[in-house]
């Protein structure tokens, strides 16, 4: 392990941090908002930073267990110094909420410990967004696109921070796979902002909103979410941009190319596609007894379909009431998530086509015992590697997913809050079902159920093994200082 | 395919079936019953039996394809015909019901739809239960058993009904390893029925209730089950036996060859005892409040995880009632299963073993990328056809159980009844939580809803692909007749 550099590209990330706390503090400015809780943080977090910054690695190499501690640790790191603003300004004014809250933001779950936000300071509720905006791209990515090359091999970097079976760079250099990524990603959001603002929000609200909806995060500034304003064109594009963050970012480069027709050709993109119309087809049947008509049918389901998939976690209705079907469809779809590369969490729609994939694959075996069955996306033989990897990648999520459920019962809750909390995080969607639904939160669990649940956020947001790594002693055995 | 040796092996098993009845008709005898049901129903099925055997297969050999369908459609004709006296008799007038309680029975799941038990024909009960000791050691080792051999190669028949990531053969001949099995099961079941008797079970409640231990079911005469009786020897009685018959009888063969010390040296077994305690302990003490002391906690804590885990599905309490910890427990343990090559069904405990290695194994690669990292169980590694096998098996029988909780959504029953009853039809237990569970039944499932039970079932005791592969186009096209 080259701790130097581990410490010293955590410093960079806290240094990151802190200048993205100055927009907060500016927003504080503008309402006029007491801004000594920003003027703290900005300092304990820029001062933990130059410090480590100020290490002089005796190598520039930064070898895959480099990376995965620098992730693996970066993430809780900034999430620890992303709660002082709430801590400190005694907005939550209990530490292992503030933490809660924090990790919710940055993980892009937008799993809430607050009931009344509308009466919240509008710097606090804007940086409480903005974690999901910087979240979900990756906190590392906007340190490698923003700053100079720190060394020579960040790739290891990138792929343990970057959602799917695979990742891969966009173009050869990675600050620059970061710059378009991170482009084309604040291009996207300011176009919602845009709409949104034209559809009636306010533009605060617009800001708040295009953040929670681009990192597929969900937090609002309304204690009633998306579903406070009643206004349809808003609900439309929020539907929409989930649906765009939602798939490859690879596939908005590859259509700024000028190859618009790969993005029908990619057979991720279009089981995503399968997966939202036949989802919202069936809850709107199944809802049809609920709502005066099919349209207002139609209105809810796509939003909370496209809402829960893409893991945003935005609501317009209270789905606990729904029928069972729509529920458990719902919850189903907590497990799916986003595409890879995209800014959605859960397990990725690549890994559950591959799952399919690898299911008929060895039933194929069966009947055909002398045949080579490889498992094909896009007409390519995937390698072993990787369909070995989202096999156990499979295993292991729901492992943990039991292993959480199991702690999470100590609190004695009901079995669809029991379940769903823990689905909701892992797959980093949000609001559950029952005590943690739309109309409720996560306040009432327990400290040491809030640790779980933040140890499933960064899980789900990281993809298991970044994390899980950290918790493995002989990870941490051969040190090169 | 080699459709003559797949009727004839089919016709080869009704008869064996005819002959089953035979025991619950001379029950019927004994106590002075209509015998009409039975003799129909011995007719009906010796009929077809008879028709089948006669066909003349042109080669005698059994490929593996063969050997799959004939477990596959054996199961699913010996449930339609096991269902002829619940039918005939009146006793389960509508036929899904008859079907579904039969399928219940050779699965050893003890599912029912019945509310009523005690006043019900004592032949029909007896019929009820002896379907789940047949079905324990597998409807097609019997046949095995009983029969000189069918053909040359029956190996793939075994193969594809017995229970575990790798079945294999105690000695060189099947018929002599069906046999062997056989007469370890039957020695223990008789060993069981004294024990019950001597503890105070009228002789007949003592033969049902060996059946339900041994074959892992779980019916029983009583309407309260084995609570019913309030005997706390009977309880250690059943504990015990259900723990035996939930682990893998070669261990039992081992002994008979004077090799005792193998039981303790082999994983599985010792995993599976650590499961056992540790979920004992953990139910325990999650329970002191309810009960008036600790050892009426163990009491009843003990019975119910060995009955889930070794998926048999006996009650001595309504554990619906019981804290969340302890019923989300219980839901897991109904993932376990009992060990391969027992009677008891689920994932078994030697897969659930070999997922946590193949978890540890990646994570390891990752930290030692150049290493190589083999699962070992008892020491020595395992093929890796044999891993991938674990983990596709895992994979599969979580979509089947997703695919079922949302066909059976449509009931439009409570989260608890939806999930439970899906996990304790696949996984062979019976009982679940909330309206399936200890008190309740299926009776009020939808016709829908049982078939897909009634195909969980199955697919849970034949460890899924000799199943799904009969709907598998491609498996029905290369005919030789």
């Amino acid at each position: 392990m080259n701790y130097r550099i581990v410490l010293k590209s955590l410093g960079i990330l806290l240094i990151c941090e802190a200048v993205s706390m100055l927009f907060a503090l500016i927003v504080s400015l503008i309402y006029k908002e007491s801004i000594s809780a920003f003027l703290y943080s900005i300092g304990i977090t820029l001062f933990a930073g130059l410090i480590m910054f100020k290490i002089k690695p005796l190598s520039q190499s930064i070898y895959a267990r480099d990376g995965f501690v620098i992730v693996g640790l970066g993430w809780v790191m900034v999430s620890f110094f992303g709660c002082l603003p709430f801590y400190i300004s005694g907005t939550i004014p209990v530490l292992i909420n503030s933490f809660f809250e924090s990790v919710s933001g940055f993980t892009t779950t937008g799993a809430s410990i607050l009931t009344e936000i509308e009466s919240l300071p509008k710097g606090i509720l804007f940086w409480r967004s903005f974690t999901h905006w910087v979240g979900g791209m990756g906190v590392l990515m906007l340190a490698l696109a923003i700053l100079p090359s720190v060394g020579a091999r960040t790739l290891h970097i990138m792929r343990a921070e970057s959602p799917g079976p695979n990742p891969g760079k966009l173009v050869p250099r990675i600050s620059q796979t970061a710059k378009i990524l991170y482009s084309i990603y604040f291009s996207i959001t300011v176009i919602e902002i845009i709409l949104l603002f034209i559809a009636g929000l306010p533009l605060y609200d617009s800001f708040i909103h295009a953040f929670g909806t681009a990192g597929t995060g969900g937090f609002s500034n309304r204690n009633l979410s998306v579903g406070a304003y009643g206004n349809i064109y808003v609900e439309i594009i929020i539907t929409v941009f989930m649906l765009i963050f939602g798939a490859n970012f690879a596939l908005y480069f590859q259509i700024l190319k000028g190859n618009s027709k790969s993005i029908l050709k990619n057979e991720e993109f279009r089981f995503y596609l399968g997966v939202v119309f036949f989802s919202i087809a069936i809850v709107t049947i199944n809802l049809t007894g609920l709502f005066d008509s099919i349209g207002q049918s139609l209105r809810y389901s796509s939003f909370q379909v496209a809402s829960i998939l893409t893991t945003t976690g935005y609501t317009t209705a209270d789905f606990n009431q729904w029928p069972i079907l729509s529920k458990m469809l719902l919850l189903l779809l907590m497990f799916v998530g986003g595409c890879a590369g995209s800014t959605g969490g859960a397990m990725k729609n690549i890994r559950i086509l591959m799952l399919f994939k690898i299911i008929k694959t060895e039933i194929m075996k069966l009947v055909h015992p002398k045949a080579v069955h490889p498992v094909k996306i896009d007409g390519k033989a995937v390698d072993r590697g990787t369909v070995n990897g989202v096999k156990v990648f499979f295993i292991t999520y729901i492992f943990i997913f039991v292993a959480s459920i199991l702690i999470i019962s100590l609190d004695g809750k009901d079995i669809a809050t029991t379940i769903s909390s823990v689905a909701a995080t892992i797959g980093n969607i949000g609001p559950g079902l029952g005590e943690v639904g739309a109309t409720g939160n996560y306040f009432h669990m327990s400290v040491l159920s809030k640790l779980v649940l933040s140890f499933c956020m960064i899980v789900g947001r990281l993809e298991v093994f970044p994390i899980l790594l950290l918790f493995v002693p002989a990870f941490w055995k051969k040190v090169n200082i």
